[in-house]
């Protein structure tokens, strides 16, 4: 029977696992923005020395998986499963970074959220006794997802007020049933949340429904109060959907803005680098994680970190075909140490 | 400590969860086939009501799911996971068919191995306590696929005699902690194997690597012999990627023709259906394990069945850019009774 549930959606892991290495490696760009000393690795330009941007994003994984194992002192073969994800077709990104790696591999489709997806999975895999070490990877690339997404970089388009920017980046945590922190300690699995937003340059208002769902619901299930937190980060909303979840949780008498964040409004700075409502992408919540918040931990910065990354689950056809766009939030709670 | 992992790739579930619903839908064409007498549900066309192949594959996903939590007589909210993927850029079919749901969601990509990556963390879920009941869910559409991956159907190209049919079809389970069985007993979570071939018109080639590599693995890692299934199945390489996995295992000494089959070519007829190599797609081997497979170990047909799908993890871009097509295969040990 299921012992560990805590609630609709939350489980509380009986032996929290450690996050035992972890590491960022970002573009230029998010290596000029305000969390610049917390990456491991700033990239030149946007190629990583590869011939396609689509190559340049599978390397740029590749990169911050092998630091991250680097620094747990692991090697991949140590590795029981890996939990990978991006926001490519098929997330080929995440396919060719780990074609070599030879660890048991679980692909994942998360949109943005897929940090907080795959760390959440690899979690569970520990907790449950299945692997002693698992592994979580992503990424996202600012000229891949363009192409992809919108529009071939070189025609130019204007971007609206509310449009994001995708970060190039890609972060990587390799977590251990022993080590010495930051812990694991609860996983909230978001549900699926549509509230019938067309517009795909306003993905922080298409997503904020279900980062005010998943985030509410993990405060019942764990009976926390938001003060528990000295962070609760959402990523990535940017400034629109930041503003909506706190309208949301002012209408339930709480004001979470002491301590609320989002990783979309910390990768860069607006007033400097022309980003508009702040950056975006699977890369950008596991880079704001896996550098500042993580380094930030063992500093003693944050004691204790809600991580809520966000998703929005359309593709081009589905916007092309009328559909609203539908969000996903997962959360993960981390601690310097674990209560006992 | 992991305790229930039994080798490099395996874990021995130590509860086996019960597959206490499972429902299937398909089109037209495969319910023309050699299994017609098995699916819960037969389309009359490709729309299934709706105005794109996109929406028709979401409507054929939700009804399989529909069907499946009706059999389990389980609520939606009842289940604790939800996993689900699909073969659509972004994954749009699971995320639209999911989005009412409710349920909390694992978005996955496995490309065609989807529903035993679905069915592998679904187990997962429930044998680590996570749990009491949870869904695994998967699609494919012919003609979503094909103007996707390949062409306009309007367009009429020629296909190679290698090429295989991708199945239009949805399934889904339902597993329980507690029920009468057929039983998840093994998982084994494949690696990605590249071997270097290029031609997207023969996947079965590409994935047979992928295939051998995660069944001789799970031999290894169990010490079962391949005899002691009734059916060892992959899904879906196709007549092709078929006798190559036999060819490796003969070099091994082992002449598993016996009892080794493959969903593509136990879909369709490849004399009356023209379907080339065979069938292909999520689907397919969803639509085989979910009506023919667990019919059939119901009815005492087969007492031991090893389910590994597998699948192709490339892109159009991919392919586009040159790039060789990476395969993966995970395979679940499905049995009739649980030995004590």
């Amino acid at each position: 029977m299921s012992t560990k549930r805590i609630g609709a959606q939350t489980v509380a892991l009986q032996t929290p696992p450690s996050i035992i290495g972890h590491a960022c490696v970002v573009g230029k760009k998010e290596g000029e923005g305000p969390l610049k000393d917390s990456f491991d690795y700033i990239g030149e330009d946007s190629y990583f020395g590869e011939k396609s941007w689509e190559k340049a994003e599978s390397a740029m994984q590749k990169m911050a998986f092998s630091m991250a194992c680097d620094k747990a002192s692991v090697s991949p073969s140590a590795i029981g499963y890996l939990f990978a994800g991006d926001l490519l077709n098929q997330c080929i990104a995440s396919a060719f970074s780990m074609r070599d790696a030879g660890v048991p591999f679980f692909g994942l489709y998360g949109a943005c959220s897929t940090m907080a997806e795959s760390l959440s999975l690899a979690a569970l895999s520990i907790d449950g006794g299945f692997a002693d070490i698992s592994a979580a990877v992503t990424s996202s690339h600012f000229c891949s997802a363009e192409r992809q997404f919108r529009f071939p970089l070189e025609y130019g388009g204007q971007r609206t007020p509310t449009a994001q920017w995708t970060a190039t980046a890609a972060g990587s945590i390799i977590l251990g049933s022993i080590g010495s922190g930051p812990y694991v300690t609860h996983v909230t699995t978001g549900k699926i949340v549509d509230a019938g937003i067309t517009d795909a340059n306003n993905m922080g208002a298409a997503m904020a429904p279900a980062a005010y769902d998943t985030l509410s619901c993990h405060f019942t299930d764990t009976g926390r109060n938001p003060d528990f937190y000295d962070l609760i980060v959402t990523g990535d909303l940017g400034d629109v959907g930041r503003s909506i979840v706190l309208d949301f949780f002012r209408d339930d008498g709480l004001d979470i803005s002491a301590n609320y964040d989002d990783c979309g409004l910390m990768m860069f700075s607006r007033e400097e680098q022309d980003v508009h409502a702040g950056g975006s992408g699977c890369g950008c919540s596991a880079g704001v994680l896996c550098g500042h918040i993580l380094n930030g931990i063992k500093e003693g910065l944050y004691k204790n970190v809600l991580f809520a990354a966000t998703g929005a689950l359309m593709s081009s056809t589905s916007s092309g075909q009328g559909e609203s766009i539908p969000g996903i939030c997962h959360a993960v709670a981390i601690s310097k140490e674990v209560q006992g």
